[in-house]
């Protein structure tokens, strides 16, 4: 971090010598001097074209309405809440608009619409239903909110700026942006030097003000905190939130959501002071928590849902347009940017977006390369992280993610060494993500269920081992967050991908080692999911790993013999209260197989352990009155008392079945006798046949140069 | 039917006053002359060039390895049986390459195996593993298998008839095709005059092979039947098999499976003896059975799962490829069928075919029009039949189906009055189709699995009443043949779209009409599906109606109030065994709603009835030892003791999510009071609100000018 500190204090020392340019509007997303380039690329490129008129449809809309700017009365998802938020959006379309068509309507509709704001602003005291624990706002009920309004509001408030009477414009500064930004550093000072998203917003708005409004106070205190000493504001967040590698510790959710205010400020920053090369700040670390955030999501464009995440949430979300934007046109413009810019089918219609929609209608497009890499977590990037690897082209990708990170704060879920395994565009073993319905007033007006916690979050919820029915750190996030998982080791050599890692604190006594891999032998055409978890304990424990998977079980090796009638829960707490037993085995040490037809392909799971184990089939379902949960379904392999225990599993995904034609090919697996040879602390050998050859499979833990030996007759001539 | 056999005999007449056209070959599929303008199209048309690669490919497969004919041993699935699937493909393939590309390495190839075939087949008994009940095959475990590998043999020697010596020719006519055509035709004389979709296969073959040997007396008794009556036969078969409207009985998958060899047989009868208008028979029937195919999808393309259907299969089977090829090219160039052949993604590499991928390079494509329609069924169109509500362009379109029609013998459904329900491309109400995994060994070597009786087809698995627990006709099929529904009612007004139909025998005592319909409103967007069920009988019975639904429930008028452990099934027997009780909740006769949220819209179904019911929330899954059950999830209305009862459900499809932008839009349904006025045998009135407006909805069951009667201030004048 000393490094860190020096080139922090380098870049304050700069910015205090330094004034701020002479006043020209619009100076934000889109800057005056490239009006006519934009307005001439609307007509010229699709995307462009496409994106504006989305943005003038809602300006044209705004119009045709009357200005309704409604005394704060409601929470999230209420009348006033949805006008203020409605306001905004219009207020910046507008802005836009004007800009585009020249047509000054949409520049007087800004003008009446802030004077209402201005003659109102100053009278409305803190929110009425401002929540216990949450900075209340004035216009919204969480202050969050308000910083929101205004980093849109001030956007549209530069784009119309010229076009705004001095009087106005007088009336409005003072009575609706100074008072706001008074309460943004004053009344919400803890916020606004709190090194948290929520921060970033109530920055970002503070000091894009400051540069429209030419008050250098304001940009001073966003960029360096309230105190002025960098202890604070853009930059210790840009420090602090982001790991080395561009990884945001909540996750890549709220990576998405926690991006914008960084990066709309960035370019406000870098248009206003291109001196302080804020996009070259910490290595491009900008640049590469946009590529990391697109790095987290799978090839169908869907982000990773580990911890509280709304599963369907893609790269085409807003956040990512801006941040694709702006890192192809301002920091770095990577041909394979253009191909996700394709994807998302629209661009900010801005200086940044003309010019991705001139690269796309210049065909400098090449496909998005998806990386196999190890995400640090962590400031200093040593809290763990996530292991993801790849495999096949982005059409059919095999992807499988380790997570061993650290907790990732009050969203983070107990999820240890966790894994999520993707195939053929669908999850295999996929992350039940958070038990939300995002905007659906029916559910608790939209927001966490309780089974999030009793179930989401959970570690029973996850493909990662529970010892004696308990979840990591008893579910104590605070307690969670001091200790992150270990990383072991990593390698993305094509066809022989490792990730491993260990995690010793959140079963006191235990010590999990996970190790998964995606190889290719020779005889296959496809890797093979080889994962092996090992627990190692002085007492007996219980260890229950299971396996959430999607598609239907087609075959197995043990008779099914499900329960026919009055179905039990697993077990009355932890998660376990909302879990079916929907059938249960005791199988040999020699293990089993199960096989699944998901999305027409097949996917059998093999696994041994040192000892014979019950596998459980699981449904979620019980303990769920107002039937919150989503379907789900789960094997289970279950060791009722052991001290040491290897689980030994390959997936393999295998042929494929086309209903249209009604044909089948490859429904069997090729792979046969899975073995555990050795376990201890310092290793585990394994083997297994694949087409009648024998593999033997090391793993030596304390030998980082020689990791992982995977040895038969083929391979070592 | 005297009309018909009039036609017929006419026909016969005529058919008698000829002699088979000089031979030139090929003459079916692909003629002589068109070959040079194909070998044309192959290079300039990409849909033909595609075509051809994929015949292409197997071909060089085919040459690439060992010619193998396995004596006959095992049954579907096995060795010996794939091994001569894949030979007849080879044969068929390779004519087509030969044709195209002038190497005769694939017409020696297909003289070559026919030559191994004609040593060896006078040897072969009836195969080994025929299954009791079912006429044996000689090559295949069953008779059928055979009739459909001479279709294609045939086609692949007529290909390279002229590239093989006359004495090679003599061998295999004399060896193979004519002690074939015995076994066909006399061993197998009960099928042949057979009115069932084996019997059009074994006759498909026998003309073919009249046509291609030049012996008339083939062509003769596949016309005419074995007798040359007209009793049986392919005409017999084409009057008997289809209704009026072009209804194939069992049902679309089945429709689909049988149109094959009509369509293929119809078209060497044109080619050989075009003055027999075949394609005019019975009002152009096979193209009318063709396009009913067609409308028996839904916009996605997926064919209506009702009776034993499996559930993902679309127009893009080759069946519909041959047909769509067909009808356009040699019936009627409707260019409504192209954009069908767009979206199957191939031709037949053929004469039609050509003109097919002709007509698509110049840009005749016009979108194919989904029609609301009554689809008759039985020979003369009076068995009841399937009434199709459609409203909405193809790309979101709302799509109701009323079953009401015989009951399609033994792969029917005891399912009368049923209804599905389709928006927005996917299922809303969906139908469980039958319980197989096709071709998966694992799941009963790819058959009827024992749940296909036990669950599918059962009614309690279907959308419509089930009385006292138990099935229609008490799961009598043939019982069932006997009787058909009774179509009362059809509309397709656009805004007014009405299905009403009655079954009276399926229930001892107990009349049961339905009456759906898509009605819009002038307030709202889409229509609403207004659903009036009416069970009519003198003594108190229990009265079930599930709704199958797919999505997951987000909102309910009544506390939901899941079982939370000891999950129990709904009944004992009659598919009530396999149904897990989730919840169940006691409502006023003034009833409820349920909402549902399925691919990101609202569906809120509200309910009334005249008494009192109770609402269950159901799952499949019980009784269930080898996980054969799909997910599967139901409301039930369910009254336990009334004489006379009405469900009166209006679904409406409303807003929606987008998950990308976290926005949502309209989440609660605008339909309010629903109100059962009267009911008797001779009508039912209902009303409900719409944002504030009453509206009356009265059905006169006995004023077929004045069926539906639908009121309100607005309406009205």
């Amino acid at each position: 971090m000393n490094c860190f500190k020096k080139l922090v204090l380098g870049f304050l020392c700069l910015f205090f010598s330094l004034t701020l340019v002479a006043q020209v509007h619009p100076g934000l997303m889109m800057t005056k001097e490239n009006i006519p380039a934009i307005r001439k690329g609307v007509l010229t490129y699709p995307i462009l074209k496409n994106s504006y008129e989305v943005v003038k449809k809602d300006a044209d809309l705004a119009l045709s309405q009357p200005i309704v700017v409604p005394t704060p009365a409601d929470a999230g998802g209420g009348y006033t809440h949805e006008q203020h938020k409605k306001n905004y959006t219009h207020i910046l379309n507008c802005g836009i608009a004007w800009q585009i068509s020249g047509d000054k309507k949409y520049a007087t509709y800004i003008s009446n619409i802030l004077l209402k704001y201005a003659e109102a602003y100053e009278k409305w005291p803190l929110h009425p239903k401002r929540k216990d624990g949450h900075q209340g706002g004035r216009i919204f009920w969480q202050s969050l909110n308000d910083f929101v309004w205004q980093v849109y509001t001030i956007q549209g408030y530069d784009l119309a700026y010229d076009a705004i009477t001095a009087q106005d414009r007088a009336m409005i500064e003072k009575h609706l942006f100074k008072p706001m930004m008074t309460f943004f550093t004053v009344d919400c000072k803890e916020t606004f030097d709190k090194i948290h998203n929520h921060g970033t917003w109530d920055i970002a708005a503070v000091g894009m003000t400051g540069y429209v409004l030419n008050i250098p106070e304001y940009v001073q205190m966003a960029i360096k905190g309230s105190n002025k000493d960098g202890k604070t504001g853009y930059l210790a967040q840009v420090d602090q939130l982001f790991s080395p590698d561009g990884y945001y510790t909540e996750g890549p959710y709220y990576q998405r959501y926690a991006l914008l205010p960084f990066v709309i400020f960035a370019k406000a920053i870098n248009n206003y002071q291109p001196e302080l090369k804020i996009f070259e700040y910490r290595s491009q670390l900008l640049a590469k928590a946009i590529n990391t955030s697109l790095q987290l999501t799978y090839t169908n464009g869907f982000f990773f849902p580990i911890n509280d995440a709304i599963k369907d949430k893609t790269y085409e979300s807003a956040e990512l347009v801006y941040g694709v934007d702006i890192s192809y046109a301002d920091i770095k413009a990577q041909p394979e940017l253009l191909d996700i810019a394709e994807k998302q089918g629209q661009v900010v219609v801005s200086d940044a977006g003309l010019k991705v929609a001139t690269a796309l209608h210049e065909n400098k497009t090449k496909p998005f390369v998806y990386q196999s890499q190890w995400i640090g977590d962590g400031a200093g990037g040593l809290d763990g992280g996530l292991g993801i690897l790849r495999y096949g082209k982005n059409s059919d990708q095999q992807c499988l993610l380790l997570k061993a990170a650290s907790q990732g704060m009050g969203h983070g879920h107990f999820d240890r060494l966790n894994i999520l395994y993707y195939d053929n565009n669908v999850e295999v073993f996929p992350d039940y993500g958070s038990a939300r319905f995002m905007n659906i007033e029916s559910k608790k007006g939209g927001d966490y269920l309780p089974e999030n916690k009793s179930w989401a979050k959970q570690t029973i919820a996850h493909n990662t081992l529970v010892v004696d029915q308990t979840s990591n750190f008893k579910g104590d996030w605070q307690e969670a967050q001091k200790h992150p998982a270990v990383k072991l080791y990593f390698n993305k050599e094509a066809t022989r991908q490792v990730a491993s890692a260990m995690e010793a604190q959140a079963y006191p006594g235990v010590t999990m080692k996970r190790t998964s891999a995606l190889v290719k032998v020779p005889s296959l055409a496809k890797p093979l999911l080889l994962d092996v978890f090992q627990a190692l304990s002085s007492k007996p424990h219980q260890y229950d790993l299971p396996f959430w998977y999607n598609g239907h079980l087609i075959d197995a090796s043990f008779k099914i013999n499900a329960y026919t009638n009055n179905l039990k829960t697993l077990g009355s707490k932890n998660g376990y209260e909302h879990i079916w037993v929907n059938a249960d085995q005791t199988l040999p040490a020699s293990g089993g197989y199960i096989t699944v037809l998901n999305n027409k392909r097949f996917y059998t799971t093999h696994f041994v352990t040192d000892s014979p184990i019950q596998v459980k089939l699981l449904s979620l379902g019980a303990n769920d009155p107002d039937m919150n949960l989503v379907e789900s379904k789960a094997f289970l392999l279950s060791q009722k008392q052991a001290e040491n225990q290897v689980f030994f599993t390959i997936t393999e995904a295998h042929g494929g079945t086309n209903p249209v034609t009604e044909t089948t090919v490859g429904s069997a697996s090729v792979v046969t006798e899975l073995k555990i040879r050795s376990a201890d602390d310092k290793s585990v050998a394994v083997s297994f046949k694949v087409k009648g050859k024998v593999y033997d499979y090391r793993i030596n833990y304390q030998d980082k140069d020689n990791y992982i030996q995977l040895t038969n007759a083929d391979i070592t001539k």
